[in-house]
């Protein structure tokens, strides 16, 4: 799966899926078949949600040595142009936590949607960007979650049109939405 | 996207996705690609409900006065018989919605789904149908949302069975479920 | 649907949707179109729940009586070991349910996801297993529910990762993501 042709060349690759749809993982592995440095860009902060907290030391265990880490919750877009730089490969798991983080200090979502958006296509460096799909059930009750998945909705079409690639992870398998040109 | 060679010729489309995927925008693009006089035929009703209001004016705003807008919640079949004409191109935003209005006027449900699938091939103008993919979320709490998922789902599939070519969004990005023959 | 190329000559393949996606029906045809004994196993139960016992009255009366019918709630792996000779097709409906049993049953679900998995490429027989996908959602609010639609994850993506084939369903029509090699 880590050689899939049609996102092979790709620069800047979105990679979309549900919960536990193996996002992660493809995109460490697409990360590391690219070759240059990998960066895991985190937008968790550990804290103290023991979840969260289960969920990163998971996915560390994962990565191994090979990956230098930076925790950056809020300030996505300035983290990516001081990493992301030639011969540097960033991965930023998740774009629909730093959503969350966003959303929680009160900044301008659609100034900062649109800001990461614009950045993506600049950057010198490869970077791959993993986000939740969270708007395919019923409804929430809620109405902070419905306005939450308004928003997640609108931050991934914002990044997948800027995106050279988009792939949709099902059950850890790649489904390929936006091809390179 | 207005270009998918995949469903170029289709006289009947249905656009499906989650929240926020884009499927408007789509339907949209692909009804004034085609060619004849745009119909947008509503099935929200303004009302009072603020949120709705919101969602319909941001819609409405982008389609500009290219379009005529015809707004009926319940008798969709009847409306699409009379609008969906040689010449016209309809789109239908959205049959979430109208199950939900039928569901809500005590309806014959299966009967309403089974006319206007059988429906959809007699139509001699060109028709865009607009469907929220609503069952792929965790198993809901209460039994009106479980019930509600499973019309949603049965809908669409018998709409996706006599439509000529049928669209997946996410991201805004279209996958090809159905092509045309 | 169920001469789809890329899927016709797969031995085991997994059957993955949401609710009323058409996945029970597309699994059905397929083991059909493929040859040998139909084998039905049912990981419901009909119990005391209404719901279910419409649920499955519908399914049943749909197959009608070319299959014949198992009910196994925990005991999946073992019940394929002895049900998947050669000559036998058997389509499990569904694994969602299976792990929803085992998780109330308090086993060791990490230990059965992986001895299933496992046994997949052993079985003699065609096995079609269908999935709910339930991860496209927004984040439930109970930790219930999240872990969950976690373990649903791990468990679809394990029985991808061996499945000689998998197929998305929406709206009854499928979406290769994995073809025969």
């Amino acid at each position: 799966m880590t050689d899939l042709p049609a996102i092979a060349g790709a620069r800047c690759v979105l990679v979309l899926g549900g919960a536990r749809s193996g996002k992660s993982r493809f995109a460490e592995a697409h990360v590391l078949a690219g070759g240059g440095r990998p960066i895991y860009l985190a937008t968790a902060t550990v804290g103290d949600d023991a979840e969260m907290a289960a969920r990163i030391a998971h996915h560390r265990a994962r990565r191994g040595d090979a990956w230098s880490t930076v925790e950056e919750p809020l300030e996505l877009t300035a983290t990516l142009h001081r990493l992301a730089q030639p011969g540097a490969a960033v991965l930023v798991d998740c774009l629909t936590l730093w959503l969350t983080n966003v959303m929680l200090a009160g900044r301008d979502i659609p100034a900062e949607t649109a800001a990461l958006a614009a950045a993506l296509p600049e950057l010198p460096g490869r970077v791959v960007l993993v986000a939740n799909e969270v708007g395919l059930g019923i409804v929430p009750d809620n109405a902070m979650a419905r306005a939450f998945r308004d928003l997640a909705g609108r931050l991934n079409q914002a990044v997948a049109a800027t995106a050279d690639a988009v792939v949709f992870l099902a059950a850890g398998l790649p489904l390929v939405l936006k091809a390179c040109p």
